[in-house]
């Protein structure tokens, strides 16, 4: 922390007589003028220097405490910034009459005060004859919908879901382009155009050409915070309140909750040996405003959606004009077979009129924390999203969105996709081989050939719930299958994250499962 | 401003033949990459440089005007980053076709411009029998809340709202904390908790406590994407479709268009000297739902509400159950006066039921650029609130959240704050001196005791749009107020923002200022 110089002509300090204001310590780490703010401070908060208080001018005060003055005028400017202090006049510096009621409570330490605050705003009995309500649509929300405010469980231990290889992220690297771009004095620090950094998309829309076989141009392409907000996006623009859509069963509850959200009348269509069934969607609701899909990779049963299937789901959406939600949330953590094209590259080399909106993350491949990922849409829809984007929040961080354009293009990201799809590869075979040794029959869990997550099929009507809560009690995280489904499922499963995991950490999140599925010898 | 260092090997400049696109001024102040990206786009703005022309490559256009490559990359990739440009790609560079309004061609109004796009996109006859459309309320929010897609003037040139004093943000301190961030190995990269850093919002409570007379905990206060987004939270969790909503007029559209997205039925209520005028909403909508204000700093009028108008507000919100949205976007910008404590601290000091929320954001303090702000809402709205955050995104990036944590800690942003201020203070000094001796009566402008911009009133019956347009051919960025109003207002102005513009760029802007409004000697 930078401060001032000590004055060093230190004989001048207070010694015999009581402190003035504010005792300096010698011994203190931190600037001169920060103790002289903070026992200013402390002394009004505690009731100490009582409101309209006159304190000594700087230049007295800086030659009683043997300080250079600016010292002490650095210290009452800060003060009075925070409006602890009254603006500088000819009646001289006194406290404020009129503080916020938090700075006023003899002996409030901070946590104290700030327990005082709650408290002194616990809401009294209400008189008044109306209350101010929350829109009763989203009360409902937040009550349909548990767990919404922590769509994630935030425990980086195994077997947590949703946690990509992030031990594996490259910090080191990152903080330096970082560096260089502030240091580059390019960085653009206005409000920057909503659909994201161009050099980004046209990036992203590099990699997704040739990797995932998707047909756009950069402007159709939209830089989000992380899937969710795509999710968000999408249900916001395509949704009117009661309209029917189709989703996945068992599905991602965060798809779930953005439909919800936007007044959808959520219709679950279940999932078979190969994909989310068409038909089954078209005998619930044949007219559906849209489905969501994730057909790379479903989640959570990891099935792949099969080559017929997607036809079929792309005919009914030109059949009855249906959005197609295509979600390629972990499309890179492929480790057999060969890469299937995705369905929006399907679509659009049909031509006609385009259906189907194609998201995708990195938070998968580099962090959740960085909260950038994209949505790309078709040109007919680029304005109203570009719209919904600037009302949400206006676009995602300049210099984030910049960082990670340079980290692409300069070939840094396939080089980390390679090393975390091989990293994954590896964890999936030690959970495979753990399960094996320390669980055995009481988990069924077959190799994926995709994604960061497992499925563990448990003997038939064993109830995944129940296993969860043993699964905690031995300090393992594990979500149970059933808590997906908005039907019952045929069979109790849970669900497994291994990415995040090294092989020590799988070995004993493998032993503690087996202790709660009581498969221990 | 920063900049490559000049090429003194000044010979090569351009002499004898015309400007090969532009004309350098070698006693000009400023970086001569500025000087090359602002001729561009003038000649753009102007229409000299029509859709579609095709640019000399940076190297020739380099060695044509005798400066280093990079010098020209760099305005290039601004132009590029701000839409002037399309991507860099094999068919060269080229203006772009798809401007946005704003840049679009002599002579055309912003609204003309605007329908001549919207017809060049109209879907082509449509084959088929059913079309996939967007939600019909979406498309009636796209129609009516034109400009959404730019809800900011992103040219940062006089004189452009919305843009703070950018160039004085702490960029190598910045750097510097962010890099310390990421070597310090603790940084979480995981999904993180909703309402946001938890540091973060100690800081942010500790802050406008003492700052603002703000009373909350930190349990209150969720992180978001800038204002826009807690205006967009707001709007879903408390907005029912079809509920009356009381709106400042002329009032900030970004706040119009949130809650227009969410279904509000948008009540105008007119703003008189002493703020919003509670007595007419009263009249206009006895019952809405929210009233939607601007306290510290009417936007964009600049009125401060009177505290008598303040204590109607509250009484109004108890009386009926109605909830107040405090948006106080610039309120560290206050150059003469004492602070006046909030609307928030005034209604949870009184007790019972709370009513207000309270916006806060550092886009003006630091930069836009940064998408960090905070809403502080009523105890009994947390959950709802963080489930809106929850789907909508997640949570703001971590390392952004921990950066500003650290910046805040560390006594910078006081006396960041505290230079800002004094320099926008200046600023607007040098606005008012050479409004007077350039413009004169043409436009009346008046100090403005706080904020970022500025009013500058046309004689009576002048056309604000049309003093708009004639602003834009000569190059000058200004906002007419009639944009802001949803009724007609009673007199034009012009809305000049002046923070992000030195004494040289004021004074120039100015000059075209009074060239455009005919005031010229």
């Amino acid at each position: 922390m930078t401060g001032p110089k000590r004055d060093t002509s230190g004989d001048k300090r207070v010694s015999a007589a009581a402190p003035l204001l504010v005792a300096l310590d010698s011994s203190a780490r931190g600037p001169l003028h920060r103790q002289i703010y903070e026992g200013v401070r402390a002394g009004i908060i505690a009731g100490r220097f009582a409101a309209g208080m006159r304190l000594p001018s700087t230049r007295v005060l800086a030659t009683e405490l043997g300080v250079a003055r600016n010292t002490v005028v650095l210290a009452f400017d800060q003060l009075r910034a925070e409006g602890y202090l009254n603006a500088r006049g000819s009646a001289g510096t006194r406290v404020r009459a009129l503080l916020p009621d938090s700075l006023i409570s003899v002996n409030a330490t901070r946590r104290g005060a700030r327990a005082a605050r709650a408290a002194a705003t616990a809401p009294a009995t209400d008189t008044r004859r109306a209350s101010a309500s929350l829109s009763p649509r989203w009360a409902q929300l937040v009550a349909r919908v548990p767990d919404i405010g922590s769509l994630r469980d935030l425990a980086p231990a195994p077997f947590a879901l949703g946690m990509p290889a992030i031990d594996a992220f490259p910090s080191a690297l990152w903080a330096r382009i970082t560096t260089r771009r502030w240091r580059s004095g390019a960085v653009f620090l206005g409000h920057a155009a909503t659909s994201g950094d161009e050099s980004l998309r046209n990036a992203i829309a590099d990699y997704v050409t040739s990797a995932r076989g998707v047909r756009c141009t950069s402007d159709q392409i939209l830089i989000v915070s992380g899937a969710q907000q795509a999710l968000d996006l999408a249900a916001r623009v395509l949704v009117e309140p009661g309209d029917a859509v189709w989703m996945e069963d068992p599905g991602y509850p965060g798809a779930r909750a953005a439909l919800v959200g936007a007044g959808a009348r959520v219709i679950p269509v279940p999932v078979d040996e190969e994909g989310m069934s068409v038909e089954w969607g078209e005998r619930l609701a044949p007219r559906a405003r849209l489905a969501y899909v994730t057909p790379s990779h479903q989640f959570p049963l990891g099935t792949i959606m099969s080559a017929s299937r997607r036809l079929a789901l792309l005919d009914w959406a030109r059949r009855v004009g249906g959005w197609v939600l295509e979600d390629d949330y972990d499309s890179e953590f492929r480790y057999a077979g060969r890469p299937i094209p995705c369905l929006q590259g399907l679509d659009t080399e049909r031509g006609g009129a385009a259906h189907v909106l194609y998201i995708g993350t990195f938070s998968k491949t580099l962090a959740p924390a960085l909260r950038l990922g994209y949505i790309i849409v078709p040109d007919e829809l680029v304005d109203a999203f570009r719209a919904a984007r600037a009302i949400s929040g206006g676009h995602s961080p300049t210099l984030d969105q910049g960082v990670l354009a340079d980290f692409i293009g300069e070939g840094h990201y396939v080089r980390h996709v390679r090393r975390v799809r091989a990293l994954c590869a590896e964890r999936q075979q030690a959970l495979l081989a753990y399960a094996a040794s320390e669980i055995g029959d009481a988990l069924e869990l077959a190799p994926d050939a995709a994604g960061l997550h497992m499925v563990g099929w448990l003997p038939s009507r064993a109830s995944d719930e129940k296993a969860t809560s043993a699964a905690a009690r031995e300090g393992v995280n594990v979500i149970p299958l059933s808590r997906y489904s908005a039907v019952a499922p045929r069979r109790g499963a849970l669900l497994l994250g291994y990415a995040a995991f090294d092989e020590g950490e799988i070995r004993e999140g493998a032993r503690r499962l087996a202790r709660a599925l009581g498969a221990s010898p």
